[in-house]
């Protein structure tokens, strides 16, 4: 597939999630690199950042995308040859897919080392991470029983359900203004990430942050299961994650909306979970708290500050 | 109507509300004891128990129910004769009917001081007291804009969407999990009661304690608006309000719940909001923080501790 | 001193302080009610029901006159006769004045308990009652040291620097916003009040809520002293205390407010500070928790809820 | 036994415990005016008056003794014949006597139901009344498991454990500094009091404090158990409680302690946990929430505000 | 200019400002060794540290100093060769003047993204980084409006008012005591620093912490506008951030002084943010959470642990 | 003395304490590589690996063991010939030794610039590191005081008391449930650790906990004297420290407990502090927020994440 196919299924979202996306387009990025005739290691360092620029301009907000593409690019940095370089991206590309697939594993791994046998658990959304650290929690024999939301306006915690239910896990299923209610019976929250900020804070499905405030006012303790590519490098230059609101049709029926004259129907689909709510984020790399984000974007995904910090850098900053 | 079949209509729920069914029963009384043939004042007074025990057994936890009764036979402490006692209690009966109509319209009165021009509200569930306040505002011409939730799983927020737009007020309409996503937006916070407790703990429709936790957690006003008849007298004895579960019916469809082997729908239809969380509690006796429920449930609905204090009481507190 | 000259003298603030205005309409009501030749009891009430409305015209916000002045004329209500009730009031209103007199007397006695030998103080602003308290604890031999606030715009720091220094007592001069710096030095705050709330807030010198806030932060107790007649019975109705801005030229002169086009000076007088902030409040009638200013203004200042009830009774409550 | 052999066996500690000492005081009344040969009421009230100073002198700092002095007392205030007071003062003593036997077992059946089957409940100390509510909750067959805690230095623990083991509940027996770590397995803390200040301050034994702040932080329910008569009234006055320190010796023995040059040991008593931290405390005349103190000391001891007010009042207040 | 007139310069304050101080000391660095006439590598290794030492020496508090200075000479560790050295360190100076210039520059650019259309601002004293976020927001068509203290008691707030009223930007000049009056009506909160200890906590003009603490008793964002030579690297090894304190005469004139016997004037001209309270650090490599300001000092400042872990290296630790 | 004797001493306790466990592993495994005749370097690898496997499994839970060993093997990865491995090791374990015997006098002289003149402080059992800074603080001629706690039930407090006391320093011996009550007059809390977790939550004896919690209401700063090598690597894949819990006879003697059939001994060691209640941890490598625990254990320790990463790495992950 060339490179210009994938970044049309990625635009029409044909390729959808956050590691198909990036896997996606690594894949692409690899198989340009082959296929390049470049006369010197400077015209093809040239045309692998145009192909790059292609792909990042298919999903402008999605935080995983130049994650992977900027990880993957970087391996030409020391390359001082073009059959070097070649094999430098090649050998990122590949390593990148490989340590993507095998990422949910890990984070489950180490997650699930943090539920205890009898542990009552609680998990908002559709988080496979999350579910990946339960479930294999249970796997090994560990006694659990999970609370899991609803999720409206969408109904995602249904999907939950059914991996829950297929795991063989004891479930409830709760309204999402019940999880206070419910929040002394909990051992231990559980949620994913759509993305973490450089101040640790986790954007994440709306109704995420109530959950953790609760959880604190109970001192219970909250852990975020994310890949490393969930963190959002350029929130170090200040950028917001913007949060997307959705059609009110997905909360009210247009048919009933329409009654209304003075009513505006607001649908955020995230929000915004602080730090200081969060024990833990639980990546493929290692639990960390979630004030070393910072560490994660520039040790693990490798942007370093230089790269954000050349004279007319902050505009076209994701093109290196 | 003869009292048995006003208690009938209780039982069945026909009639239904915390305030039409208190209304209904000292109706009741009212006619029963305008219709005893009695010898003495002792024989009527024990007709009128009698009466008063037929009505409470209609429905064990209304709240409203035991006050009304009981500020209405509360009438006979100090008559010294048949003719005495039945006009003290009809007297108390016109009174405490009176003031059931009007509190609605004199909480609102005093809720709306405490809305301000350019007030940005949220109200949850679909409370007549705490839509009186905010309606009432508007009326007097104050600008004021409103957050309405959608109230899973039976949408009571739809009711409150009526009224707001018909009243023409600006409204917004989100879902459960969104309240802490907008708190920063709002200004005050005004939601109903089911229950109050002696200790100014707030029992109302599920996710009102997020909300409160969320307002607390911004420094946002919370206000109750309730009737004082929502207020438990027996918790003073240690009662706790049940926090009834309604069928998983109402969250999930019974046929989609069928798939599942592991799952348990848990429907509550309250919690508990502590009354650190809440500002004040506006009744039809004045504003009054929620650590002083118990002085509106001896001064106002008239309960003594001795009542509550005989030797034997314990059992049959609710008879007299 | 006619009445028509007592309203003046208060509309001019000629008359000024909530203590003396208090002292000086009751005063006024008692010579009106001596020289009153009215023919019979319901013409005397009449009559001093109209001098209350002239009195109570002339400071509408002020919170002691209508408590002094309802206070007063709550000694009508038993009386059967003229003669009883002209006497009932001379005996009221002698009462008050006396009472009132030796508020500031008594607060101190009891507050003075509350301060150990050895104990480091902040108070802020220019409390009389907050500063007799201090003096009483050193006249009592205790060995104290007082952080006083500069208290912008006005200074009236510099007042309450005088009355610690002429009573010789160890004080440090700070700056308003330093009080946060220091508070770990500090043992107990204590304040005045400007008015106290239903639900227990403190309105009073701008700078008081930080400074509760920082002790609250810091673990240190808060305390008010505060005559009776600072709390304010309409607040049961829903009343807001307003805030007053004065003018912006107290904190920027107007020459140099003049060079600036997009500046506008706010110069909030009191802010409010939350119940849950404050350890105690210290009347003449004893200490309670500020969740009990209802109790104060009901069972001490005298308002009955039936007053706040009439039919029509929010229009013209202050009248009766 | 005469009123001086009642006094004097007070004071040798003979007679102890704060319900014991103060139905001993209550009865040396009652005897004291059988015996009495008065002249006239004035003469009788004085030396109900006398006999009743010379009882408050035998402890000067127990609380439930002066709470029980002014009760009986009061019955003599509506008395308008020598016989009619004397009359009065038995019925009262009477009452008091009865009504203290029968506190616990009313703060028993109270406290019972705030406790759900299934409950591990943590109780500090060697409380009469919180373990009463326990043990009634336990008889009542709901299934409970108890942590206790040891109770350094003196160890009442011990005595906590043989009641638990002896009524046969599932305790957990633990050292004071473990309650933190254990209480998140915790769903309700219930402790007893040594005296309950006008602001809802509890005086208890020391690590009281420590428990609710940590019940406070896991959001876990706190109740005390206190009869009325641990209430203080002259707290109202601005009486610290004073919290006693003991011998050093009960800490460290006297042979270890001699080895150290620049040690001191400290051995407070008791200590002192904000109204904040706790729910509701359970008296034999209902539960109230903290903040209500005052309501208990003035409407169920029976001190009037006024006793407290006369113009000599504040020296010699006990002795009315 | 020869180095001993910038040391002379920056001792007497002609130079002043962190800023300044730094990039006058660094060129001076450059010039001297442009001009050393050294034998061979060591001896111009020896000679540039007797002038680092110089110049460390002129302002042993400021922080802005030993960072650049620490920061140039580092340039000099990877050297070999005398010539070689030479350049690394004019390379390094210059890159650091650069930078420092740009410094404002780039934070106003990240700092700007941080503040949203319609946002209200708080900001205190008059932080030269702070005010260049907001100024950039404004000129990127932003409308916001901007809460401005006086700050007590050099008024600096005056000359924000200044710069802000310039630009443009409607602004409310406030009192230092009024900030948790407004905070509910602030959407952020911006400061600059005057240092950042290796534990994130913020020193800055007094009356910033009382401003963080109500902000996060309000859930207001607070975030701080740093140059990262504002790091101070000694706190890594326990050196307290000196709170300077200057004449009481700033307060209090010493003429109204002289009046008081008793009184002292403290003047404390910084307070301390901790960490908890701050969002963001924006410095001119990127925003970080406060907790990170240790990676600013190792990874961005240049100070490697091993400088501070020489055997002997407490005492000298600033000369290297 | 072979490597095998120093294992079995390690295993049979003879050798105790995380210190010298460390130094004692780190020399054994030095001597060996010293006495090994290895034919190739692969060889020798393969040897040392084997070595530290035998002494890794002394003692499984210890944190010091893990961390002394694998920072000291790490030194053969850049290693390119045997006698170059040799000599790396050689110097690895040598300076490993030798910082582990500074470690303390290091702590001692960072942690005591945090404690000023005329302090006092509150430390809890016997943390050698906590009382060296104590110690070094007071022999800078600081004049400071001392709470201690008498910790129980092993009562190490008795030997912080002779530490304390033989120094001369005045020191307070209070019982554990003791420590909130004298909060206030504490300025510095300063403990150990036994181990410090990922997100920077501390593992010290029980009862650290609620000091930390008492602490943080009190806004006293709480720190933590740790070497580096009590931070725990393997919690950054998930690992928990158990706490471990020790006999029942510690808490109560086995006769009385023999009394008893209802009751279980619950005695855990340890409790964990999280890390929002503690301002810094110091180690001898400087001192760091909490937070920063993942940087000591990956910069300071030497664990790489890709040692944590490989394929089937978390089974054998202390193998390397």
């Amino acid at each position: 597939m060339v490179l210009s196919e994938t970044a049309e299924r990625i635009t029409s979202m044909e390729i959808r999630g956050a590691g198909r996306i990036a896997r996606a387009a690594v894949e692409a990025l690899k198989e340009y690199s082959e296929g390049l005739d470049s006369p010197d290691l400077t015209a093809y360092k040239k045309s692998m950042q145009e192909a790059a620029d292609t792909l990042l301009a298919t999903r402008p907000t999605a935080v995983s995308l130049p994650n992977a593409i900027h990880y993957t690019l970087a391996s030409l940095k020391a390359a001082d040859s073009l059959p070097a370089a070649r094999a430098a991206l090649r050998e990122r590309a590949d390593e990148f897919i490989r340590s993507s697939l095998h990422a949910i594993e890990w984070i489950a791994e180490i997650g699930a080392r943090h539920i205890s046998d009898g542990d009552v658990l609680l998990t908002h959304c559709n988080s496979q991470a999350a579910l990946a650290c339960i479930i294999e929690a249970h796997r090994q024999g560990k006694e659990i029983e999970v609370y899991a939301t609803e999720v409206r306006p969408r109904g995602q915690g249904l999907l939950t359900l059914q991996a829950l239910d297929q795991a063989g896990i004891r479930t409830n299923y709760i309204i999402d203004s019940a999880v206070r209610h419910f929040m002394n019976e909990i051992d231990l929250v559980i949620v994913g990430a759509d993305a973490v900020t450089v101040n640790g804070a986790v954007v994440n499905k709306i109704g995420t942050a109530p959950i953790a405030l609760a959880a604190n006012e109970a001192r219970t303790n909250v852990i975020v299961a994310a890949e490393t590519y969930k963190f959002a490098p350029l929130t170090i230059l200040g950028d917001l994650i913007e949060i997307e609101e959705r059609s009110g049709s997905e909360v009210l029926s247009e048919e009933i909306a329409a009654r209304f004259r003075h009513v505006t129907i607001r649908n955020p689909v995230f929000d915004v979970t602080p730090a200081s709510y969060i024990d833990l984020i639980i990546t493929e790399k290692g639990a960390l708290p979630p004030g070393l984000a910072y560490v994660i974007i520039r040790d693990y995904l490798g942007w370093s500050i230089e790269e954000f910090s050349k004279p007319h850098g902050l505009d076209d900053r994701n093109t290196d």
